[in-house]
């Protein structure tokens, strides 16, 4: 609709600007020449016959050019305006973000299931200044948690729920992992697929810094937008005796037997650590180390994935998206196979990955449950300058 | 603009029609009667020289009228577009509400200041079917308290939020109670005055009957938006070691002396609970009373209240909207000094007021935290037929 105005405008303008201006000419030519004396009047009429049919063409050019013009505005605001988009939305509040989290766990894969489980795991909440004066944070650092209220940015169907908020249904059960193929109410669970995809975390205050408050133990992918961080009150908060049905306490948050380093990890970490130690929330190359350690100490693997890790492999462009630490590398599979890797025919030939501060950790693990960490590399993300880590 | 454009085009066409009708005539007319003969010339010049003026004016009309709408065409086009509106607020969530509370608590006066404080205090939060299936709080009732995350619907300033949540900024610091005079930095509190007006609090789960979930325990005022549910997860949520900065210890949640009750207040409820009866949360005029005694256990007032009630008095019409419990009605002044109340020269004489499912409680309270309930009468919001109850 648009497009095609403004490529109405050109030609409006030539038409009008040849219009008036030969108008204009053959009005002055005529009116200087046409003294009336006594010769040759038939020659005048022919021109001022001329001169009248040229203005009334260019009258009624003029005139196509008006009503085209009025036509492309009735449209125009015919179309939905701001204050009509806006009075739709305020049904669905907007809830600007107000800032945004720089977190260790570059994807979903990897990033533990509930708060506080990996204490290593750092974020700073990075507020924007334009919504939020850094004095709003004045006075935070006195408490030892916080609340953190986000969406869950990484749901593939929030461009439709954006669009049309009130049309967009949701699936009203989803299946939890613990209760094995039954389905529960999605108000029943913690599931990030919600009518409003809002998240609810908690984490430790570490510091505040600024515009920037640093936290640990949390749960939260890296990329995610904030909406509000309160104080954690335990007199409001905590619930002693707060109950939980029972298939929530099948817990399937299962600790693995142990985790090991292969012997050329810390080598590929040192290779690495260069081009992440500028923007990294971790300290030193062993202080990664131990998150690594701290992460995998969890079997972070799908249900399906711990039941059939070769179905897994198998599965592996199936779940790619959503379930993207099976990918297995051509450069891994040879390692594997011209056993550059330590040969522990125990283990499962499956490369798992884990991406941390975009940093690609390569594992594989055994029937038992034994973790051998392989080796880290930079990540796609890092080679193609991933905007979430940055 | 638009009001400009449409006052506009009534002119604009009524132009372009004479234009075109006066022209098309001259020209007819002209053509007509010019079959040049050899008599009366100087006449037809003149008529020939009048029909090109004639021309020439109506077509500089017609320009006109096209310059015109074209100017308020692109006006028009400037203004947001629905488009432009839709990814400006791409960056502001827009959180479609998934229901709404039905609570016991009509105003913000008397809604406890942290929730399970008044276990009696019930709601029902009902559920937008068009927005939530009902099998999506399938599972919820095996959960004894869920979080509910709500806007804070009654914040005087969410107008110019929801219009320009990007630009509107917030104080950042509020003044708290606990600490006199001394400001905090707002996302160091609870406060519902934040960037994104969203609300945490937590609630028994009493029943869950279709697409309505039965609780207690709230700090719910009625009417409140819902955007979110979550089951309370005591592995997740509930942090034992978890400290507070000392400001925040000293409570300002105050327990009352004593709360009794007026001899004629029994007979007053029984009046009145012909009119909840059908749509009352409680089961009984005893419950209701029992409701009462318990939110009365707590000592409401503002700290300004508590410190000089009188004043306070004085204040009402400051802060009747923020604080409207001190609002005191002739008749009570009158019943007071007729000494149609038991006389205790104790209690102050200021009259406060609380409204519970749109009733008018009205109750009085002395220098040691002693309260008398006086009597409960319809509220003005009953007699108008609130939209909040019902």
């Amino acid at each position: 609709m648009r497009a095609d105005q403004n490529s109405l405008w050109p030609t409006l303008f030539v038409t009008c600007a040849l219009a008036s201006f030969s108008v204009a000419i053959s009005f002055h030519w005529w009116s200087r020449k046409s003294r009336p004396n006594s010769n040759g009047y038939a020659e005048k009429f022919q021109e001022l016959e001329a001169a009248l049919k040229a203005a009334v063409e260019k009258c009624s050019a003029e005139r196509q050019g008006r009503i085209r013009a009025q036509r492309a505005l009735r449209d125009a605001l015919n179309q939905p305006h701001f204050g009509e988009a806006e009075s739709k939305l305020l049904k669905a509040y907007p809830m600007a973000q107000i800032g945004v989290v720089k977190s260790c766990f570059s994807t979903r894969n990897g990033t533990p299931r509930q708060p506080l489980l990996v204490p290593l795991a750092k974020a700073s909440l990075i507020f924007d200044l334009t919504r939020v004066p850094q004095a709003s944070l004045e006075g935070l650092e006195g408490y030892s948690h916080c609340w953190i209220i986000y969406v869950f940015h990484l749901n593939t169907n929030l461009d439709k729920l954006w669009k049309k908020p009130s049309q967009s249904k949701l699936k009203a059960k989803v299946r939890v992992p613990r209760v094995k193929g039954e389905k529960i109410g999605v108000f029943a669970t913690r599931s990030p697929h919600r009518p409003c995809p809002i998240g609810l975390t908690v984490a430790k205050v570490e510091a505040v810094h600024g515009q920037t408050v640093l936290l640990s133990g949390v749960d939260l992918v890296d990329g995610t937008p904030i909406l509000d961080i309160k104080p954690y009150l335990p007199y409001c908060d905590s619930i002693p005796g707060a109950t939980v049905p029972d298939w929530v306490k099948m817990d399937d948050i299962l600790a693995v037997a142990s985790v090991s380093f292969s012997e050329d990890f810390s080598s590929s970490l040192v290779d690495c650590w260069a081009t992440v130690e500028k923007k990294s929330l971790y300290f030193s190359p062993d202080e990664f180390r131990s998150l690594i350690k701290q992460v995998l100490s969890w079997d972070i693997r799908s249900v399906a994935q711990r039941g059939h890790p070769h179905n897994a492999l198998l599965k592996t462009d199936d779940c790619s998206r959503e379930d993207d630490n099976t990918i297995v590398r051509n450069n891994d599979r040879e390692d594997l196979e011209s056993g550059h890797e330590p040969q522990s025919h125990s283990f499962h030939d499956v490369i798992y990955h884990l991406a941390l501060e975009g940093l690609d950790v390569s594992y594989r693990i055994d029937s038992i449950g034994n973790v051998l960490v392989e080796k880290v590399c930079l990540g796609s993300s890092m080679q193609n300058g991933d905007k979430n880590i940055s």
